[in-house]
């Protein structure tokens, strides 16, 4: 098994801390909502810590239900997990693909799970030139020999957005080839509406297609890991039968069934966020030196190659600023010149935009 | 894949509730430390909610140091688990066993997570006789056809406890053989002291030797989950590499910090259990045509042969009392009358007790 990869994620606030001390960190570098805990979210975990000494419900009873009234899916096809990355591992644990497809760049727990199952994996690299489009009809001929592969529907970190009737001719032919398709629809929520885009309708024609969804970015509840998984029954079954039957904690399962019915909270996230990052893009647009792709939900990526600094660099000034950003070079397919920051609330993104105007005035080419 | 096996646990009160409305259950079910959560870790549950914004720290630092300075064990050898049995799902996926061997009657997720991944599992059957004492030295012979054997020590649901001193030489005949030992020490904390028991000491010395280590039900946090290995660095950085790198949920970082240094509370449990276990063990002998096992810890396993009622059958009227028994009818090596209790507080176990008496005065050598 392959080890040696250098997967680093964003978001890993304690390291920052423990690097410098007591350092107070505003973080670009995870893709959470902006707007925190929804209150009745925090009340419903409030009130039930009291519960955490009994196991939690390993059928996941009532956030299933929850789930399938909100989504309109068929509880029979959901796995519940541990955030939905555990869902990843499960997945390939028990599929065992010979040869996974990713796209490159995309989020690195695919390739890591893929490759800790034993999987060879394959790039589908994206063009730069082209705005990271994904050119699915390109890829078709290649399923032929692939087991699995896996879309992000936005895809992190590019933005990404793939229409479900581009999708679907491609989870065909991925069915024709017997090859198994995640799309990974974690940021969906965040967009105004999804009907152009989720392809959770196609579940029930498509036994080959498994949608993957976290629940921890658009309702900010990444250290209480919730994720989820649609797909056939059958493949839920499997699923089922390879995980600790206990994998969602309790204030998990409540957090989530009360995030499910703060429809204020989801509506407020889905304006403010849409604003915030369009004003965020203009702003950003607006410095000398730095390459901004179109967003399409809470992140942005950039590119400093123009400005002469590396995201490394980038990333080391900010950080003695108490800013944390995510350094992309570590993206197959992207270069040491990427960054990718979280869209948060206007006052907040005013601070990283004082800093990088400092920062980067000197660009080479200026 | 076999997913057909009936697995089923005792501590599902969601189920119970929903099919019982609205009744508050007592549950002996789930072996969980009768005195509820410590104020400490109450505390710092309550004082961290807002942490679960951010991811949770994938090194699990303060944990690790904390469980490396309370156990004297190496940091270097831990891999921290949602729950322990994440872990065993982990393990089995990680090796891939061929051919595992459990004890009869033991813990079914040794068994659930060796078929998870694809193993052929062999039982080796405690005998009743002998009250399900394991005969280490008739197992060895079989060693050589098996890549990897679990031990509960204690054992659950028998309370069957070995010395790390008969451990010692079957730990070094395994290696000899290439097979893997996990000892499942999740019980272990409720011995007065565990010098005589616990292997972590040998973890050193056997690069075969994993042990299994849950903080669930001692630290009355199940709901929560938490658990961990220790194993070599080798083994250690194989599991890391194959499981999500957020497993660990924030709160269950923050409580087992806190747990580990609870002092009183932990003398207190250890206190109150041993006295509950000792009276709770003779009133249940007094009770006429009840088999009692010698408890170790804070479960009992009972037999109601001679009373003439299955397991299922008391189960059923106990839940029409609002409490719940573990029937272990559904372990290999136990029969249709064997049942599973917690030890609760005293107080706690005059309630089931009174219902006992009541319920098998008729039994049918009486």
């Amino acid at each position: 098994m392959d080890i040696a990869i250098p997967f680093e994620h964003g978001g890993n606030i304690y390291k920052a801390v423990r690097q410098k001390n007591n350092t107070r960190f505003i973080d670009y570098s995870a893709n959470i909502n902006p707007l925190g805990l929804a209150s009745n979210v925090r009340a419903a975990i409030v009130s039930s810590i009291e519960d955490i000494i009994h196991y939690p419900d390993p059928d996941a009873h009532d956030l299933k239900i929850a789930l399938s009234k909100f989504y309109q899916i068929d509880a029979a096809g959901l796995t519940l997990g541990n955030g939905a990355v555990e869902l990843l591992y499960v997945l390939c644990h028990v599929i065992k693909p010979q040869r996974a497809l990713v796209f490159a760049p995309s989020f690195s727990e695919y390739e890591r799970a893929a490759r800790a199952c034993g999987a060879n994996v394959e790039y589908g690299y994206l063009d730069e030139s082209k705005d990271y489009t994904i050119n699915l009809a390109e890829i078709i001929p290649q399923l032929k020999k692939i087991d699995i592969v896996f879309i992000g529907n936005p895809n992190n970190p590019t933005g990404t957005l793939t229409t479900n009737r581009q999708l679907e001719p491609f989870i065909a032919a991925a069915k024709q080839e017997n090859c198994l398709v995640v799309i990974d629809e974690s940021f969906i929520d965040f967009l105004p509406e999804d009907q152009h885009y989720s392809c959770r309708q196609f579940v029930h024609h498509y036994s080959n297609l498994i949608i993957l969804h976290s629940l921890t970015k658009f309702y900010a509840i990444p250290g209480l890991r919730l994720g989820f998984t649609l797909s056939s029954p059958y493949i839920a079954n499997l699923l089922h039968a390879a995980k600790d039957p206990w994998n969602v904690n309790t204030l998990a399962q409540i957090a989530g069934v009360a995030a499910l019915s703060s429809l204020d909270y989801q509506a407020k996230t889905k304006e403010v966020v849409q604003l915030a990052k369009e004003r965020f893009f203009a702003d950003l647009c607006a410095i000398k030196n730095i390459k901004c792709y179109q967003p399409t939900v809470n992140f942005i990526l950039l590119n400093l190659e123009k400005a002469g600094m590396t995201a490394a660099e980038l990333k080391y000034l900010l950080f003695n600023k108490g800013i944390l950003i995510r350094d992309c070079s570590n993206y197959p397919g992207l270069s040491p010149y990427d960054i990718r920051l979280a869209v948060k609330l206007p006052e907040q993104n005013s601070i990283i935009l004082a800093a990088l105007k400092e920062l980067l005035k000197d660009g080479k080419s200026s």
